[in-house]
Formats: C-alpha cells, structure tokens, sequence
C-alpha cells in the first residue's frame, strides 16, 4: 500500500522484527507513536540507542547487567552455595518476583536444540561446569523450563554435573495453585503422582 | 526489582507507554531486542528519531503523509468529488485495504466525546465542512466506527452536513461475512433488518 508514508512503513517493519508482533499490531503502534508528541518517541528512541552499551552480561552468572559482577553476584546476603540455573533472563526474573530463593543464577542463555544447531557448547554449560569445579557449591537446582528441549538441558546437566560432589535438584513438577485436578493434562498429572509428597 | 539493571527498566518503561502492551509484553520485548545484537536496536531507535520530523498531516485531508498534500490527495486518478470521512489513519488503511473507495478522505483524528473533553472544535470537522463548502464534492461516505462516539460523532456530522447540496451516506451495517445470523448480536441485526436491501 503506497499509501503509508515510507518512513511509517519503515517503523512498521521495524517492529513487526520484535516477537509476537505482527504487521496489524505494529501498524496499530507506530500510528500511536506518530499521534504522541515527537519527545516520547525520541525519549524511547535514546533508550534504545544506549540499551547496548549501558548492559553486559556478569562474568559469573550471565545475567544481563549493568555492572560486572551483577547486583545478586555481589550481594554478600544472598547464598553463594545454591546455584539456580535457568534458560534465559525472564527466567531469572520470574524467579525472583516469587522472593522464594535467596542463592544465586546461572543463565544458558538457550537450551540444547538440535534442530536449530543448538549444542551444549552454544550454551554457558561449560561456565557452569567450571563454576562448580572451582567455587564452593553445594547444590545446582535445575530450573529449566518444562519443555522437550529444556528437560533434555535438564537431563544434560544432571549427566554432567554427577562427576562433582554437588547435590543437584529439580523444580518439582505438578499441578498448578488452584488447579482443578480433571483439567490438568494427564503428562503434569503423572509427574504430580510420581512426584507426591510425603506427609507422614 | 532491583535486579533488573537500571537501562533495561528503562526500556520496559518506555514500552508499556504504548497501547496493548503490560509489563509482562514489554519486559519480554526488551530482553528481546537486549538479546539481539545492537544493530538492531540502533535502527528501530534511528527510525523513531526521524519519524515525526519526515512524517506530516495532508492540510487537505489530514493523513499522515510524507509530502504534502499526500499520495491520495494528489492522485488525479481518483475521484475529488467523493470525500470519505473516518476517525484516524488506521481506518484509512483498512478501507484501502479494501480496493473498494476510489474517493478522497477526510481525517478527524479522533471522536466527539464529552467526558474526555473532546467536543467537534479538537477534531477536523471545522475543515470537513469548509471543504464540502469550497470544493465540487458530490459525495461524503460517513465511514466513523460503529460504536457509541463514533455514532454520535456520525450524527453531528450529518446534521451539519445538511446546509450544503451534498449527498452524504454511511457505511452499511448488517451481519458480517461468514456470520451466523443466530450468533449476531440484537443490535446489529436489528440494523440489518431496518437496512434490508431490495432486490426485486
């Protein structure tokens, strides 16, 4: 349609690259952008232009970060000794919204896919390998997602980390708070049963 | 959280601004373009710096344009004398979309709506009615959205459309293609009804 202005057109294909955004929704934002006064457009604009040279990724955990080591690698209250290890940053993220875990992170960054090219030598495993052999670790809680290609990461990791003296655990997995039992699907239902905890 | 570096929440900020997008939406979009290489993100930033200075409103029909007057106006192959009026750009595009109006239009950029304050003065209604007045126009399609203000907006629009020797119409409103008529809401096939077409 040679009737949005080139510029638009740009802008429109430019967001459509971001995921989960399709041409209507990215039509729908870049017409917003342009209703908005031009400051909130070059205030994003400047975000985004330093988003890459203000962030790295901590040398120890890999987590994106201003500073090197991060904010949880550097907090001395944080358990040093529990390592968690996720696919990505969101993970990480997720996690720590619940307050529920007071060790720190290993990031992937990805998880072991075949398909796509995807190795264990793509991924920070060997990072985390060497982090185990070299620090005082005592237990590596896998939490990659529940997914074919995350609990075959899982099952790699737990392959690999049996040659160190490190107790290695896994998100439990069962059914979700306030789930009715019939509508979970049979594959969280067995690992729920398989699972089941022990009261007495 | 402070364990989100300071630019990134940045970011995320900058993102909800825009219409449809949560926390959740923008946290995952940032750590997108974050993953990404730089480039990336330079070129999105670069597009938005740019965008308001190269992009204009048409003074004739208020579209968003490049030049001025825009691609639609100074197309000689279509016809000056027909004048579709809608609420914002988008629904230009849904109706070229269409291949099916070879007229002109005429932008509001908005609705009548008391309770946020926008009375006919903030839309282009002023210059719709000059428009109809000072140039041949045969014809003006009321195409505003079928909803409460865009209703009302499309009433006021026809009464003050009345002083000129000006045929106006709108959009029809009926069932939807593909519909099940037992399926539509009472309304809309109340419209249907009243605006039975006669082929006899």
């Amino acid at each position: 349609m040679d009737v949005i202005p080139p510029p638009l057109e740009q802008l429109i294909k430019e967001l459509t690259k971001l995921p989960g955004i399709g041409k209507i929704t990215a039509t729908r934002l870049a017409l917003y952008i342009l209703r908005k006064p031009a400051d909130n457009a070059l205030s994003l604009a400047e975000t985004l232009s330093s988003l890459h040279d203000s962030i790295q990724l901590c040398s120890t955990c890999f987590a994106f970060s201003e500073h090197d080591p991060c904010a949880i690698c550097s907090d001395q209250r944080r358990n040093h000794r529990v390592i968690c290890v996720v696919e990505g940053p969101g993970d990480l993220l997720a996690i720590e919204k619940t307050s529920s875990f007071h060790g720190v992170y290993h990031i992937l960054h990805g998880v072991i896919s075949p398909l796509e090219g995807i190795g264990p030598k793509e991924l920070k495993i060997k990072e985390l390998l060497e982090r185990v052999r070299d620090t005082e670790v005592e237990e590596v809680l896998i939490a990659t997602n529940l997914t074919v290609p995350g609990e075959a990461t899982g099952s790699f990791l737990i392959d690999n980390l049996q040659q160190y003296p490190v107790k290695v655990t896994r998100l439990a997995c069962g059914i979700s708070m306030g789930m009715d039992i019939k509508y979970a699907d049979q594959h969280t239902l067995a690992r729920a049963i398989a699972g089941r905890q022990n009261f007495s």
